[in-house]
């Protein structure tokens, strides 16, 4: 049995990051149910590396990995293998970050954004990143119809619902929140996350 | 009737680079068919802005856009406008483009690749990118199963066929034609392309 290191409350709107050894698993719950994380990895020492959503349907031939299956990186390596997930299914990994730019265009410019949490989280490590990456995005549900339209709708897990993921390298996990509240994303409102790490 | 400025023609598994003025338009054709183009697309001046195929599915809503629909930035500003398409409309926005690292997995190191051709046109003109950005791969044909599996076909462009663009923004557009001959998508093996910039 894993025992849980460390238990990382992300807040509502906000971003964390965690640190993950080669190894470990860091687990995302969605505590109160219907909440979007973004979550970012980047190879430990150098956010040039990081988790790709591209690279990662390239290798698994699949729009999100199956448990068991690796996300990888811009450089092609594992860095997180899918392992367990009580949630309904539904990830995504098709769209970006929310941003400054995106909440200019909904009429709210300065709203906070998965784009800025990493941002603020990377910076409290005196870490930054040339540009956001794209992330995966967890609980997230937004169904592709057979002509390829997606439709965004509010995700459907429950309170306590969890993705867990085994770090395949040492790595930086970055989790935001999601803040939108302005399209209807994250059921009931945006809610907090947590991020336990478990060895 | 639009005039055509000029014809560059990237040769089998090349790249080449061309400067578009907002306004201008910018044709992709497939000269011998079958051929896959890892499009690339940068705000002039600042490789740092690029297409960005995650924003545009999120303001499209769609996994590629449609005639009369816009690819735009990280910074989720409109830099080409798809204006008309006279393959059978099958082209990607979900794979990454080929690079050392896919070709070292297919045990081909030192193959020609998309990214290096990418490199390679930008270092002619004294530019770089610190992170290889998703390409947009016109004739590329990777459909999506209602599972969520992915499907590598041979493309089915004809010669002939073209993709055209209206560039919103002045930006420099790179093209490779796709160097892949060890996994069937490129049909009856690499062929060249051809770039025309018209007025």
């Amino acid at each position: 049995m894993r025992q849980t290191t460390g238990r990382t409350v992300v807040p509502a709107r906000e971003g964390r990051a965690v640190q993950v050894a080669a190894g470990q698993r860091v687990r995302v719950v969605d505590l109160e149910g219907g909440q979007v994380g973004d979550l970012f990895a980047f190879a430990a020492g150098d956010t040039g590396e990081h988790l790709s959503a591209s690279h990662t349907r390239s290798v698994t031939s699949r729009l999100f990995p199956q448990v068991g299956e690796a996300f990888v990186t811009n450089r092609r390596r594992p860095i997180l293998t899918l392992v367990s997930d009580t949630s309904p299914g539904r990830h995504d990994m098709l769209i970006a970050a929310c941003d400054p730019a995106r909440y200019e265009a909904l009429d709210a410019p300065g709203h906070p954004s998965c784009a800025r949490n990493l941002d603020l989280a990377l910076a409290e490590l005196g870490l930054s990143v040339a540009t956001t990456p794209q992330p995966v995005n967890v609980f997230m549900r937004i169904p592709v119809e057979e002509s390829g339209r997606l439709r965004w709708l509010p995700a459907e897990s429950r309170p306590g619902d969890a993705i867990t993921f085994e770090a395949v390298m040492d790595c930086l996990v970055v989790v935001s929140a999601c803040p939108q509240d302005l399209v209807d994303v994250n059921a009931g409102g945006p809610s907090p996350l947590a991020i336990d790490v478990m060895d």
